[in-house]
């Protein structure tokens, strides 16, 4: 069990929080081992736009192990620190936090707590594009990248401004705990799943799936469900509630492809997953995924890579 | 002066409340005329990821006026009323509010409050893809649709889930104070804006902006700022911090446009919008917008009607 530490500064940025927030509960919800736990430092745990928390547990009371998360959101530019002075004892807990293990993120100007915690030293990083330069300067030994969602340099990461917290927390969610999950988390939160640009990785889960309909939802789902069925197009269309014909053009309008494109897809990746990942026989995958014979398996697989 | 009043229900979705409470505090910021108050009608307001507020006021205690608006966020599936006997106080003053010209939203599961309160009745809306059925069950006088982002009948907004919030109470922002401003509260937030299906209107000054890149949303911010003068590739280069060349390269890459095609495009629709709200001339019209003459201006006019 991972537990998420929300580091709650004062002036906090709402949504930089809630956006994590929500996709690592949600994930939660739906399986993922981990935990939510919110933090302070101050005195106080307010948010810039004037709702306040109820009491947060002081930062020092928290024991964590390797694989927690601790994220620290943005909080309003006059309260950016750029030196580790005010609060000596929480920035060199969480300078001490990587070496243990602990990966940290921030979001939107959260990176300048990082930096007063000396953790962007030689490492990469972004932050809110108004900030760029900001952060560059007040933290001369850091590497501010610009145009990116986040980035990732040893154990840190860090992401753009206040809604890119959302794409990062669900990269980590990607990275820990595979992209089906991810893509149920944002398939529940009915989110737009943009990827960083420099994120190499394409997910079949994932692709495809940036749309609203929830009868080619359905059909979808029941696909990834039943690979080694491989369900005709009738059986597809009683589980998505439509006709053979229009459950057809509305695969194809909302999600780009052809039913039969898609099933393919989905299982010609899950079989590439068995075959790097298991010591099962060709012929026990191509079975698993729902191909006629370990032939048709070794041409799809052939034509993809 | 309009107020934006968010409700807190016990076990309120984190991501409903604080989403749309980020796009009107960065409206706000940008010096569109309102301000953010937060009401609760139960005895607390917790979050359901574990997070509690501080102490929120009593709905009874807030007046509203004609053109304030009441938004309320989902909550915890296992809180959704179907009726007003709980809290018949609250759903009455809710019930009220529309024809006092007060509009009220929902954000996903929120709909449920509207429809114990009767509002729902006679009225198309919209809630979360899982409750789609269950929302329709409980209150059998609604239209609930399903697939979209949000939904307007008559003073009453409603969204799908979770992230479709951010969505509507950008839409909200359109419809009050504008495109240009919806854009730099998107912006801000470092958001991707996704109209709704259903939303008519096309933004010369939302499209083109779906990325990243800060050269390039300087180059465009000052196109903007000085249509009069449509200034030269040189000049935008030196906005920009760029070459001439590589900025023509950039703008191509990250608009899908030219700087000049997009150029064109919002000094075209600054003018329509002069010409059908103004009693200018068409040769101040002409010079306002950066064109040689009014015969230029309505070649245009006519290509893009």
């Amino acid at each position: 069990m991972a537990t998420i530490v929300f580091v709650i500064p004062d002036q906090c940025t709402l949504l930089d929080l809630a956006g994590p927030v929500q996709v690592f509960e949600e994930a939660r919800a739906q399986g993922a081992p981990v935990e939510l736990a919110y933090v302070q430092y101050q005195a106080q745990a307010g948010s810039s736009a004037g709702l306040a928390f109820a009491t947060v547990p002081h930062f020092s009371t928290m024991m964590l192990h390797a694989g927690d998360l601790v994220l620290v959101p943005g909080l309003a530019d006059a309260a950016l620190p750029t030196t580790a002075d005010d609060y000596p004892e929480f920035y060199a807990w969480l300078q001490a936090l990587p070496e243990r293990g602990v990966r940290l993120c921030s979001v939107c100007t959260g990176a300048f707590l990082l930096g007063a915690a000396g953790l962007l030293n030689g490492r990469s990083c972004t932050t809110h594009w108004q900030q760029v330069g900001a952060l560059q300067q007040a933290f001369p030994e850091s590497r501010v990248l610009a145009d990116r969602l986040f980035v990732h340099d040893r154990g840190v990461y860090s992401s753009a401004g206040i809604a890119a917290g959302i794409d990062l927390a669900l990269a980590l969610v990607e990275e820990r705990f595979g992209p089906l999950l991810t893509y149920k988390v944002s398939r529940r939160l009915v989110l737009y799943y943009r990827r960083n640009g420099l994120h190499g990785q394409v997910s079949v889960y994932l692709d495809h799936r940036n749309h609203l309909h929830p009868g080619v939802h359905l059909a979808q789902d029941y696909l990834l469900d039943h690979l080694a069925e491989n369900p005709t197009l009738e059986v597809l269309a009683e589980v998505a509630n439509s006709s053979p014909r229009n459950l057809t053009r509305l695969f194809r309008q909302h999600t780009g492809l052809t039913i039969n494109d898609f099933s393919t897809k989905i299982r010609t990746e899950a079989a590439r997953t068995l075959v790097a990942t298991s010591s099962l026989t060709r012929q026990a995958i191509a079975e698993r995924c729902g191909f006629r014979d370990p032939r048709q398996l070794q041409r799809l697989l052939g034509r993809a890579a």
